[in-house]
């Protein structure tokens, strides 16, 4: 107990110092040389350790000589908040009536296995078929399998080279799969595609570090993302040692991205002597929801065309639509609507098997759709995937299954479509009811989730609560979510760890538990948050 | 077959330019700084092609506006003759007649299903099974699947909280397949091991990639990699913008390791002011196969701690053991049988699914241990991890599998360790049939390959060849590799893209080819060899 008291006195006192440096809010200040950037008070914290303890020769390693670029990167959704509610866990496990709850609701990642839903029958059969594929040739396979699974497999191995599952593939991915990625591509845009421009990876995460790693070569070199932000961003250009350029989207008008917001973004960044290289969409908006209107991407693809920057689409929720009057729309379907070729627009597209219906985050599956590069650029994104041989091979079948699921008149077709349809007019009836739940609330306000798993709900804190949060030495927001956290077990993010408009406190919370629990959660949620309004009513 | 030709072209330009600055040998100089090291040929290209191209606006990214650590990074057993390579079997496909042989061999890279070589079953059972767990509940499925497969992928679900295969885990890996790998190494070792210093990676290239990025800020940095080495330590060097410190191997003392070479190499980087972070050793060799002796490993750890190094245990062939007079012992046992803690020595130990008798490269699962740093540094570790999220499940749950196999009474476990003996014995036999035969050739002399899957036949060129391959603008060795596979379709990289002590030439050649195939590689091999000799003898 007691060395669980000391951790979470450590924690406190570091959450203070993080959160002093974050409630300034994103800055667009080009980061620091990468020498100096480690932050003074854990440098001295270190130094006053390093004297503690009486080292014998040389210490190899330690805080202050790792990469300062690698203390600068932060990453809230697996954050400390996250660790703090590991610990509770361990300590329910240990003392199940020690806390006054009986389960921690992890709301903090888009993780919908980790609380319930079932994985896809379909794409589950062909995967198992996929790992044992002495099964293909066995007549009782017939009696756990469908026919259409089973079919399917056949034709994914048919597709690799020697049906070898256990081979590293060609560094972006197995070239039939990738056809399939790509048909499945033209059928949903309209406009052609090719397997040549896939790049199959572990997830959207590596592809986007990829990318980061090679437009960036120091802090001059600028990515313009939006605030709020999924801070895979933020981190991977902190890891990259480049510049956030940030351009705030608008909570007024359900999260709008202005292309009059991202101009006047790009001008302050160069005049700061930033270049900007690259502007990251997100659409559907995570941590915000929103999804874009077809002539709000249009003039997005415009101002990338004329300032000459490269177009990073975010994806990744291309499934989840929750609302009637919205649809997808990807960004190459736009620009090639607009007549734009490859020779007129550099562009990726990121997708992962981790989210829409299917949720599969644990198989580490996507892709990334790379057009409008010239051939020697190519060459190098090429030879960065190399390096790491490949993605795995379950992870480049599913994403092959996703772009491609059973259609009508398959065996699985109908099971299939009642289980996505299933999966994804809960997760509206879901986005509907917390929406609604946290609107019901003094000092809540709550766009809409129109799509991906989110919601964005800003708290308008009382004074009082402002001013205990800055006593203990921790964002507002921070505050709040860790005594939501203590209180009933949900465990959200603070939106500092997304990016906010300075001065304003949100959290992220996934609409990812099961339908049933929702009740529970919300006047869980409810009676929290009314004893803390009146507890630090002004 | 114009634009082939073309292609062709191209390349052998950007060939010779390569092999230019390649064959000078490896260089302990520090990197240039970040921003002008892209070779001067390539960037005059870039401008040249930049102005005869008409662009509107300004070109979003270009060759020259790229992270100049993305093209100074190469990485050979991906590189240009694999290309070459598979240009050829697309020349193949479509005309199978227009070349001297019918299939090409991929000896260039360790990836043996990509052989022939077939999956283990028990392993790819409990994968299967784990795809799809419904299939756990159902009386068919002891028709199809062994009991003890059955029973162990009900431990693994057990070990999963929620039995969710398809959410993301700890990013870690999960707790309770680290704890059976950390079972694993202590068996293995017989001393302590921990599932809390284990880190499930997608292969052991991130894990690599994760310990460059965290010890190396700039081209100060300095990693002591031996010469020579597996192209991953020095592209992984490269994109992180550090020095490598060659150390070179004792091609006479069939590819030792000697401390006093260490020394002599760590003063020389240290007096051009590179403070060296740590050492890479290979073990067993790669590509150089030979396994390192206890005295030796002693002096090493005895080494790194003295000069204050942080140790990366490359141990990822620790299974591939061919000779009855060495054995693997990992850096940790040594360490450990020292007398020395984790307060002496930070050491890292990686591991990997895709070697070993299983040979599972396409399911990128792996580890490292971790052992040896201070918390602060480990939480710097964790949060670089958890910026990917987690590695994917079937490879986490593969690599608890092969440090856990099937044990004497399971159902399973003859016919396991006869697909095991099976294919270890039978790597033994082709490493001693390839090694003679290289040996009885005139101009060849080949170290024995006591472990991994290589080897790394040196070339005792006659001075016309040399001469020819310099007036083609290539290193003799690439001249030579080139020459091979055009003859007879065989793949092997040149030596020039490990490194080697200037002036000597080699190339590895990897021992994976299925055993039936052996006498014809052979003799297609000396067939091609007693002509080249022929043809350039002086």
């Amino acid at each position: 107990m007691r060395r669980y008291a000391a951790d979470k006195a450590r924690r406190a006192v570091a959450a203070s110092l993080r959160a002093a440096s974050r409630s300034a809010g994103p800055s667009p200040a080009p980061a620091p040389h990468p020498r100096s950037p480690a932050p003074v008070a854990a440098m001295a914290a270190a130094l006053a350790r390093a004297m503690s303890t009486a080292s014998v020769g040389t210490p190899a390693v330690s805080i202050n000589t790792i990469n300062p670029k690698v203390l600068k990167c932060e990453y809230a959704v697996r954050g400390e908040i996250v660790t703090h509610a590991q610990n509770l866990q361990q300590e329910l496990q240990k003392n199940p009536e020690s806390l006054p709850f009986d389960e921690i609701l992890y709301c903090n990642i888009g993780n919908p296995q980790s609380l319930g839903q079932q994985p896809v029958t379909f794409f589950r059969e062909v995967l198992s078929l996929c790992d044992h594929p002495v099964l293909l040739d066995k007549s009782e396979t017939h009696a756990l399998y469908s026919s259409d699974a089973i079919e399917r497999a056949w034709q994914i191995l048919d597709k690799i080279p020697g049906r070898a599952t256990g081979a590293y593939s060609h560094s972006q991915g197995i070239k039939g799969l990738r056809d399939e990625i790509a048909a499945g591509i033209a059928a949903r845009d309209g406009f052609h595609a090719s397997g040549d421009n896939i790049f199959l990876t572990d997830g959207a995460s590596p592809a986007v570090h990829m990318m980061m790693q090679l437009l960036i070569s120091s802090e001059k070199d600028g990515i313009l993302c939006p605030i709020p932000q999924y801070p895979l961003y933020s981190a991977s250009i902190a890891l990259h040692g480049g510049s956030l350029v940030p351009y705030f989207l608008d909570e007024e008008t359900g999260w709008g991205l202005e292309v009059d917001e991202l101009k006047k973004q790009l001008e302050e960044a160069r005049s700061k002597g930033i270049t900007v290289r690259a502007l990251v969409v997100i659409n559907p908006g995570n941590p915000t929801g929103q999804v874009l209107a077809e002539e709000n991407q249009k003039k997005i693809v415009e101002f990338c065309k004329n300032e000459g920057l490269v177009l990073l689409a975010d994806e990744v929720y291309q499934e989840n639509i929750y609302v009637e009057d919205k649809q997808f729309h990807s960004f190459k379907k736009i620009a090639r609507s607009m007549g734009y070729t490859d020779d007129d627009l550099p562009l990726v597209s990121f997708q992962s098997v981790s989210k829409g219906y299917y949720g599969e985050c644990g198989k580490r599956g996507g892709y990334m759709e790379v057009t409008g590069f010239s051939p020697e650029v190519r060459e190098q994104i090429y030879k960065v995937a190399s390096v790491n041989l490949c993605s795995n091979i379950s992870g480049q079948i599913l994403a092959s299954l996703v772009m491609n699921p059973p259609k009508a008149g398959d065996e699985s077709f109908e099971s299939f479509m009642a289980e996505r349809d299933g999966i994804l007019s809960s997760l509206a009836r879901r986005a509907k009811a917390l929406e609604e739940a946290f609107n019901s609330l003094e000092g809540i306000t709550c766009n809409k989730a129109e799509g991906a798993m989110y919601l964005f709900p800003r708290l308008h804190l009382p004074q009082k609560a402002i001013g205990a949060a800055q006593a203990a030495g921790t964002a507002p927001d921070a505050y709040y979510a860790k005594h939501l956290l203590e209180a009933t077990g949900i465990l959200v993010v603070p939106g500092s760890g997304f990016g906010q408009v300075p001065g304003t406190w949100h959290f992220r919370c996934t609409i990812l538990p099961q339908e049933d629990k929702i009740p529970a959660i919300i006047s869980r949620f409810k009676e929290f948050h009314e004893k803390f309004m009146d507890e630090y009513r002004d």
